[in-house]
């Protein structure tokens, strides 16, 4: 059963030493253009071969092993099939047994159509358009806070030039305003020369591997499971994943022990365990950390000299009132622990939260606990990007500083936030509840963020079935959930699981509206699957 | 001498099979934190230190040495100083000998004052706040044409959700409107699954070198000087940067014998080389290649096998009568050369041209001839980090399709575009005039791109003066050039220079109103330097 833990942790330990050899291997399986021929002789025997294609000089062979090692699963075989099955419906309606293709792969919430927040729109367009900010008609459509705010921001930005690449690190006065907001948050200062503002948390957290990554010797801790970033970005950056398990039978908790137990274990292999990745709230499982449980994590860290890598881009998506973010900056700060004790790099997205604004691709990471040396190497990584995009900067120090309350769009903004996240809590019970209505499966709560990881208990025949049609029996489940309803869910092979359980995400994210209709869906083909495969 | 051809050329074949041995007697030129202790043993000494931050986990000599080694000179060193005395300037002014720091070091039209295009950013606005598009009061602040462009620009995203990630390519409806904007260019067909739209030129960049670079074996055929991303994206990718030398004495002119002979002697010394980069027009040389040339170029690679890198950033900017740009891909397939034939991928950006929307991170690269294998690796690369920015995409649109002949907004915007473009022709004109008149200093035409590449014979007592200020004698002269005047240049050791020789690369972006003012500083620096340091 082991082989089809696959995805993620193709990385583990033991092969990672020999990357050049693994790859081979591991691209014999997938290419039908690898020759057995040795190194040295493949290229001059393609360009012998006389097929169009094979006189081409970039062959699988030939290309950086790592890209063809790296796995990301919310965008994989999966998503494509949903691409087919969406351009035959538009080109015959009734072609297949749904009418729509469902997203729920991904958290990309203006897809499904949720709205964005008016007053952020409102900022962003007039700094797109700063011209129109002196006329009278703008009144008559734009609230008169966010004209300011536009003023304010324009102001913020050297020779008010939204078109001009900014400082490396993003603008400084957006910043300024990003440090106040996490100041406000925390209750500890925040400091603007600690932000890189970044083109959605992504590229940050790319930047971050690449730091730290010298060689397959370099471990990277990472909770399984987890988002495939992780594992995408430390196999692209030709890192070891370093694999510690959530534990499902605890609501998804994250066990110190399970840390200590998985990084001596690393370093009996030679491994030097580099980073510590949490997130939180929970990708794709949506736990929300305990503060308890979170000084812990500082603690074993500060322990072990390790990098804490947090991922906090769901800071603003929790549904429970007994649980509330805090963040990591805040937890170790109430500990005492500054600058000189303790390595932590904090990633924040405009993507996630209320706004779920994807698209604009802002982010930002707040990077503390590094020597001056280190940190002109992160800004030199920076550098080499120029900057990132300045309306995802105006989002990010927007996000991090909304309307308050006074402000002529308080009111409306308030509204539509509270309707947001009230209604993702709603969703996500209901979605929690029919999964757990299903036979075999069982669904921990959504605390936060914007997925539910239901585990299913797949019947043997289908796991025959799945063995037979060369894929894992989870993306088997979901490959045929997709041709049967049109949802799109991500099998857990792609997070990564313990080995033998089943796994898949779905997002919370379809509107309150289309639950039921998706409910019914997902139960009639669940109870036709088992049927099938009942054994 | 040989000492100061620093900066790129220290990826120079002979030494990039040593990585890590390279990385050591580098480093220690640098870095005070550098222990003399193996490497095994590092960490847990510098874990028994003392000092605060030497008990932080990351030190210089545990990061990813390529990162340690890679340099970037366009935002290096001399960028950092100008910072410095701009907060001084602002702190008290009449501090330094000039009013004001003129960022003449990189290609950011609009930080010095060139307004964008109205009807690109009229479009921006309409969709980044559609629901303002049915208002009446829109109709007075927003051309009629640049409605009905988002109206469209809305169909064409799923959704008209503006605020989701698109297809990890980009939106199709845009690449379509880009791949028709091609097609209108050349004359030759375009395919929107081809395009690949990211946040500017430079991630797309990186994302080639990724998929081409498997190890220091993996050489990059690079013009020198060259625009430091190649040389910063091949040392952060591990591979060779392969120089060819552009000649100064014709017009910076590409041989393709100077080609062969270093595509020759890197065969020799073992290393493979992949691609071919050329830069059209050029950057930071500003020479516009010949139809003739070109051919040469496509037949070079077609027949040694490398993938042609083309950097056509700048097409829009031509400033001589007699030259024109082409596309390597219409060159090449005027000659008859296809799909099959030639892997080639071009690079554009909403940064340069008239527009210069360098804060809006938009751009694209047109792959072709790839095989499928191949495109999905480069598409799995493109889905790790989701999709780029929106807007960014959105005005790459807008960029490659502009008003008409007819539209409401086309003779605006025809005014705006021949107003920058000839404004920039006289810049570039008068300085270079300018840098002509100056002792010892010859400056060649910018027939198009933004910048004046002049060389400079310094005498004697100036290059050992820099020795012992253990600075090249550009960087020497740059630097004390901004400290008399303001003015930031960027030494031509950044870019790569044919060694014992000095340049620096300056924009001819500082408004027109501002280049008499210029001259005068810069003539006035440089003869008080050459009396001073006059042999």
């Amino acid at each position: 059963m082991r082989k089809f833990v696959g995805g993620i942790l193709t990385s583990l330990i033991s092969r990672s030493f020999q990357l050049q050899k693994h790859h081979r291997s591991l691209s014999s399986s997938h290419s039908r253009f690898l020759s057995s021929t040795p190194l040295l002789l493949r290229r001059s025997v393609s360009s012998m071969a006389d097929s169009p294609s094979s006189s081409l000089p970039v062959t699988l062979d030939t290309i950086n092993p790592k890209v063809v090692k790296c796995e990301y699963a919310v965008r994989g075989e999966i998503v494509t099939l949903a691409q087919r099955l969406q351009e035959e419906l538009q080109a015959k309606s009734g072609s297949h047994p749904f009418d729509e293709i469902l997203y729920c792969n991904i958290g990309n919430p203006q897809s499904l159509g949720q709205q964005p927040i008016t007053f952020f729109r409102e900022v962003l367009a007039l700094c797109d358009h700063p011209i129109i900010l002196d006329k009278s008609e703008t009144q008559g459509l734009f609230s008169a806070d966010s004209i300011e705010r536009a003023w304010q921001i324009l102001d913020q930005i050297p020779g008010r030039a939204t078109g001009a690449y900014s400082h490396s690190q993003g603008t400084k006065g957006l910043r300024d305003t990003i440090a106040a907001g996490i100041e406000a948050r925390d209750g500890y200062p925040a400091n603007s020369n600690d932000i890189f503002l970044t083109d959605g948390a992504s590229p940050a957290v790319h930047m971050m591997m690449q730091l730290l990554i010298c060689s397959g010797k370099d471990g990277i801790l990472c909770p399984i499971p987890q988002y495939p970033l992780y594992s995408a970005s430390i196999t692209l950056h030709g890192g070891t994943l370093v694999p510690y398990y959530l534990d499902e039978s605890a609501g998804w908790g994250l066990e110190i022990s399970e840390l200590k137990k998985q990084l001596e274990e690393a370093k009996s292999k030679g491994v030097d365990v580099r980073a510590l990745v949490v997130i939180n709230p929970g990708n794709p499982t949506g736990q929300v950390l305990a503060e308890d449980n979170q000084r812990q994590i500082v603690e074993f860290c500060k322990k072990e000299g390790l990098v804490l890598l947090a991922d906090e881009v769901y800071q603003e998506n929790v549904y429970v009132p007994d649980k509330k973010f805090h963040s990591f900056k805040k937890i170790s700060r109430s500990m005492g622990y500054g600058e000189s004790d303790l390595s932590l790099v904090s990633f924040q997205s405009v993507s996630k939260g209320y706004h779920g604004e994807c698209g604009k691709r802002g982010g930002y990471m707040e990077v503390t606990g590094f020597t001056a040396d280190i940190r002109e190497q992160i800004y030199k990584m920076a550098s080499v990007n120029l900057c990132s995009n300045i309306s995802g900067q105006i989002l990010a120090s927007l996000v991090m500083s909304p309307p308050k309350v006074g402000d002529e769009s308080y009111e409306s903004y308030s509204a539509e936030r509270e309707g947001i996240l009230s209604s993702l809590a709603i969703r996500a019970k209901a979605l929690e509840d029919a999964f757990n209505n299903l036979e075999g499966v069982t669904c921990n709560k959504a605390e936060g963020a914007m997925y539910l990881f239901p585990r299913i208990e797949l019947p043997q025949k289908a796991i025959k079935a799945a063995e037979a049609a060369n894929k894992a029996p989870d993306a088997f489940y979901c490959i045929q959930l997709l041709n049967a309803t049109g949802i799109v869910v991500v099998p857990g092979s792609g997070f990564g699981q313990v080995p033998g359980t089943w796994h898949f995400r779905c997002t919370i994210l379809p509107q309150e509206d289309k639950i039921p209709a998706i409910v019914n869906r997902l139960t009639d083909f669940h109870k036709g699957f088992m049927d099938t495969y009942r054994n």
